[in-house]
């Protein structure tokens, strides 16, 4: 089991591809930030973050896509932004005929920290430990990716074992 | 000119096609909505309106999508959804070369309704009266995305005859 991980946002869209590593283990194959400029036109950063999620589902040929479901805090102008580019995560997603699953904040912060109401450093440092990583990886989008992964991962195992009893 | 008018929505998404039938007068060449179902995957949902703008796009030929930039008194929650919609309507217009003009919703009801602060029944009485429509386009997103249309065509005549006269 393979999932790609997705913090989107415009400028800047974290992702971090995880995977089972057996004994409940699991590991980062690849982790890291896709870029756009600010001086390039909006429609064209938004083609360029496509193509660039498509490189990532055609090279690491994840099993789902894993991203935030809901966004708190944020304002509204800030919200049009990261739903754009997650509007252009989901339709790449679906050209490729890859499965998203949506997890909200307080269902990655569990999987991550054991607890839902974690804060940013704590799940920063568990996203670093759970992957034997020699730093917690930067900028704070990569993190939340891995994060983000690791939520899907693990309730990937759950409904697989839950499927195994039934 | 054609302008091809949008008002991104993932449920609905308002389309309006205006163009410039001479002596500034504008003409609708079509209008409608693009509709998914809501028990659809959202990434299935932004797949179909990707297909449904392409199709506009190749249909109708317009010079530009005009779409509004900002999107005042919504919550945190319908912005994402709307952001979504729009990038990828930014998406379809980039992928089919056609160039994009965004306008503020007060440029909008400027052009329509000569008044800024113009309200939503006031914009769609000028927006069938400026169309001659035989009544106010319905539901309220197809009347939106004429009315951002009509902003585009007499954002495009003023550059034309101020370069006229340069």
């Amino acid at each position: 089991m393979r999932i790609l991980g997705i913090d989107p946002g415009t400028a800047r869209m974290g992702y971090g591809i995880v995977e089972d590593a057996g004994s409940g283990r699991e590991r980062a194959v690849a982790y890291g930030c896709l870029e756009t400029p600010p001086d390039m036109l909006p429609e064209r950063r938004l083609q360029s973050l496509y193509r660039g999620i498509v490189d990532l589902l055609l090279e690491y040929k994840p099993d789902c896509v894993a991203v935030e479901e809901l966004f708190f805090g944020r304002n509204v102008t800030t919200a049009i932004h990261v739903g754009q580019a997650r509007g252009i995560v989901l339709l790449a997603a679906a050209d490729n005929g890859v499965p998203v699953r949506e997890f909200t904040p307080m269902q990655v912060k569990m999987a991550v920290a054991g607890y839902g109401r974690a804060d940013k450093a704590q799940v920063q440092r568990m996203v670093r430990a759970l992957l034997a990583l020699p730093e917690i990886p930067k900028p704070d989008d990569v993190a939340d990716a891995l994060a983000v992964a690791i939520a899907a991962l693990h309730a990937a195992s759950l409904t697989s074992r839950l499927g195994g009893l039934s």
